[in-house]
């Protein structure tokens, strides 16, 4: 016998060397091939299935001829937490049998995080009941249970499928708890996989991020529109419609359960996945979106002195949410601070392991609502600011969604402008990073002065600005490009003003948090940019636009949707979650409002930086 | 002003001698009538209002301005906890702020029980929220609870209600927890009573109980055939008729709801509260009306090795089983213990205090199944006995449940039969009591003989008693009466073998205990007789038929629906509760048809005692 074997995997053609009798799972974690396991190798879920298409393996053990019927050993297929390879093997991977994650921004944030969710699963062999063991069947499988369950609840529709399931499968069962309540029974055989939705329930889009339970990978993502948006673009309107409205409320509550279905179900889709499936759902949103998403009252969020209903994190189940998942998959809120600092800001500072850095550091949240957190290396302040939904192309005069034709990219240098639309499409509109981009160059080109002005006429400007101006007054515009309905799109005076008041929001927020903590700008280790819609913008023009503060752009990191990623973070380990707790208890929120240098502040940041 | 004064409380004329200045809900204390005081006395729930007959009382207070309006306070209406005495005076306490219990067996049970429910109800006055105390409405509830309220949870219900609860309650409100969970919030004007509910199903019978958690009184109680009767009587029968019917767990599932919610509004109806104002509702019931009740499928009580699906206790909340109380109110199921070793009999054995005992207690439980429980005092042996329905009127030629016109006593003089009839109507049929006694006639009076048999002729029997005899073999009776409708009402040779077949399994358990326990009839302290059946028989007349083995009378104990106490004492009592999972995991259960000398035994204890 060769003292080692090359146990080669298919179709990747991934490597191991290993000696004879080596299991092939025990390879196939060497040579980086991931696969799915859920029973941790114990050969009752038949969930590792592979197929030997060279080379000598180890006869079939008893759990493979129970688990395999004679047409799959026939075929050589075999478990591959049993076979063990004699000789140089390879073996076939089907995907079925592989833990494929997806590659992301948020995948960057929780890589290394140690799974700990609080969803567990348990893959049990029971002994079977005779006149000298009468336990009843839940005492049976509590018995059988490997870590402290003592006081374990089941839920009613546990128990009642707790003795067929024992029965079908023999004895052989996945147990799953939700915290310490049994919520799902079912033969060994047949049990579904063990998944989680993170929800980021935005203004204008929801996400959601479907995570293997067991691996702790990101299988699937779904991003959709907020239905909510047809009764007003930003929380204030969102908020006025209810109060106006007998069963405004109502009417909101289930358009945010709605599309926060839809959109699980369609990330479930993608990894052919059931709603049942998912045994627990987290869920950051701002403070509004929060309330309207567990149907709580938001009138008290708008009117002095802003008070939320709960801002402390809450947990209940699905079912009586009205969840389409697990009905007893628990529904875990992350916490939020107060009526404009909500959960998602909580989100990116978990993400960002905020306190835990040596030195200051500011998280700015940009979308419909923007919130800015400060971390001075002592305090935490938070603070809101209504950043309009102009970032996200609403009140623009030719603002769209990050969809196909989107003027997404605008280069200036220093005699044309250049620019590209997403899937590079007709033309169509701007998109957020685009009006960034436009707002920056027009700047640059001297198109518009720091007061925000269109210059009234063309002298002096390069041939290819000074034909694209256009219009008077509020009308004034920059065509950036020829849409293909013929429009002209264009940057205007209207659009300039707009992005104004929402920058100037944003950076009024971040000069007094940084007063209120007696830092300056030099002092700040690094701005983070969070937001779905921050991953898309050019730092160098949110910078030339005065968002934040002017320092070196190295010092400005995009994570893209860190609110989201919290969610993912609280979702597969408690001790993140309960960090996410913490940060919440910490966070000292600054009414802006309320600092008598505000009005002033925010009159200058409204300027643009000198060229 | 003189040093003691006299408050006289109408209608019922009770009287306190106080002090000048007492308040006035203090004298009703002294005077023995039990005044509502929700809220402790702190004016805040306005339940306690009294009217002024006579006599000078202090000026309202600023709390009983805001309580009662001007014409309550011209009508000479107060609050009870508000008002002084200041010298002789008569006041008269309206039903709606007394507490009325009911007088039974089951109250007497639990008298002087410690009173500390899972459901406890505060009455707060909230500071309102401000610039400087942004808190949300939840947390400003939480912080100013007293007691240790960490980690508490709302449900949705309740923290939808809590804005406008708040406001409209002027942030006075009454908060109500179920265990750690926060499932009402009212303003405190508002806020109704605070119940409970204990139910106990029976396989013939389903009795309720209302419980004022602010008290423990039982205020009320209503009992409800069981109408899965339909499908058979005794729990074989029902077992089989789901086994044998597509949706037959369902449909038993749902007459137990059915039935359960019946039971509990009757009861409400009677006090004339609201199915929402009952938090928390504790079950008693045999393993099999336990398993229905909860949805849970039976089939595996009658198969060998007769294993439940879960004897544990069980908690689960009220909306997700479809129970009509409060929809948080969570539902208590005590612990069963074998397959036909009920909650039941753990309510029997909690509201013995059984292991408390320092000698041995021996409890019946009498229904259509018979479970017999032995203390020895140091060991606690359970067993059950199949004594069948005969006992509570079914498969007896004349059975009846005890309704007007069913014969309750039966009394022979030596020479003469006399009966009683329910509500003295006219004579339709013999219930359980009545069938006892009967028994213990025809044995006394020589009609039968020590194995069961009818004797075949009169001779040398008094006049009135050969007069009555009829029929030949399976057909010979007593008649008893002659019914309006002109039937004789008689007790026959088939009643008797039923008689036999039920009280001989009763016996045969208590021997077989006492064998188990090595204790001899002697031994023994006393032995209760519960169910609410148990509570009408005559005990002489079980001793003569041979219920249980030969002992002076006085040790026999008719506890009432003790099963029902124990119920009830899990709802007013965490203690109790703990102590009902104690007796429960302490019990050790025996399985007669295992022991060699059961049948020996059986056909021995089928016989009755010789004259």
């Amino acid at each position: 016998m060769p003292r080692t074997i090359r146990v080669t995997f298919l179709p990747g053609g991934e490597k191991a060397t290993v000696p004879p009798g080596t299991i092939l799972s025990d390879a196939a974690q060497q040579a980086g091939v991931r696969m799915s396991l859920p029973c941790g190798g114990r050969g009752i879920c038949g969930k590792c299935v592979v197929t030997i298409r060279q080379g000598e393996v180890s006869p079939p053990t008893e759990l493979e001829s129970e688990q395999l019927d004679d047409q799959q050993l026939q075929q050589h297929q075999r478990l591959a937490c049993q076979a063990r390879a004699l000789g140089d093997v390879v073996v076939a991977v089907p995907v079925s049998s592989r833990v494929i994650g997806v590659k992301s921004l948020e995948s960057d944030i929780i890589a290394g995080v140690q799974l700990e969710p609080n969803v567990t699963r348990q893959w049990l062999v029971l002994t079977e009941p005779s006149l000298d063991d009468q336990r009843s069947d839940l005492q049976r499988l509590v018995d059988a249970l490997s870590g402290d369950f003592t006081g374990l609840q089941p839920s009613p529709q546990a128990l009642r499928a707790l003795p067929s399931a024992l029965r079908a499968g023999n004895f052989r069962v996945c147990a799953t708890m939700v915290g310490r309540r049994l919520v799902d029974v079912a033969p060994a055989a047949t049990a579904g996989p063990c998944l989680g939705a993170a929800v980021d329930i935005g203004t204008t889009t929801v996400v959601a991020y479907i995570v293997d339970l067991d691996s702790g990978e990101i299988l699937g993502s779904s991003a959709s529109h907020n239905p909510q948006t047809r009764h007003g673009a930003d929380v204030i309107s969102r908020i006025e419609f209810a109060n106006s409205h007998e069963e405004g409320l109502a009417a909101l509550h289930q358009e945010a359960l709605q599309v926060v279905n839809e959109t699980i179900a369609a990330a479930l889709q993608q990894i052919g996945a059931e709603p049942r499936d998912v045994f627990e759902v987290t869920v950051v949103g701002n403070t509004c979106m929060h309330h309207l998403f567990l149907g709580l009252e938001p009138r008290y969020l708008a009117e002095a002195p802003y008070v939320p209903v709960a801002s402390a994190p809450v947990n209940l189940q699905a079912g009586e949410l009205g969840l389409d998942v697990h009905p007893c998959a628990n529904v875990f809120c992350l916490p939020c601070i107060a009526g404009f600092v909500g959960a998602d800001t909580v989100g990116v500072m978990t993400a960002q392991k905020i306190t835990r850095q040596a030195r200051p550091v500011l998280a700015i949240d940009i979308g419909t609502n923007g919130e800015v957190a400060l971390w001075s290396g002592e305090r935490l302040l938070v603070a809101s600011c209504a950043a309009g939904p102009a970032f996200e192309g609403a009140q623009i005069e030719f603002g769209m969604v990050a969809a196909p034709g989107a003027i997404d990219h605008v280069h200036f240098d220093g005699a044309q402008i250049t620019l590209t639309t997403i899937d590079d499409a007709p033309p169509r509109g701007i998109c957020g990073s685009g009006l960034f981009d436009a707002m920056a160059v027009a700047l640059q080109a001297g198109i518009v002065d720091p007061s925000g002005r269109f210059v009234p006429n063309a002298d002096g400007l390069p041939p290819d600005i000074a034909a694209r101006l256009q219009g008077e007054g509020n009308d004034r515009r920059i065509v950036l490009a020829e849409g293909d309905d013929g429009r002209h799109i264009a940057l205007t005076q209207r659009d300039v003003r707009q992005i104004q008041l929402a920058k100037g929001a944003v950076s009024a927020a971040v000069q007094l948090l940084l007063e209120e903590a007696g830092l300056t700008v030099e002092q700040l280790d690094k701005i983070v940019i969070a937001g779905a819609f921050g991953s898309y913008i050019n730092p160098a023009s949110a910078l030339r636009i005065g968002l934040f503060p002017s320092l070196p752009l190295e010092k400005v990191q995009v994570v893209g949707n860190a609110a989201g990623a919290g969610a993912i973070l609280a979702l597969i380990s408690m001790a993140e979650r309960e960090y996410a707790c913490h940060v919440a208890r910490l966070a000292e929120h600054v009414e802006l409002m309320r600092k008598p240098q505000f009005q002033m502040t925010f009159m200058e940041t409204m300027l643009f930086p000198g060229r």
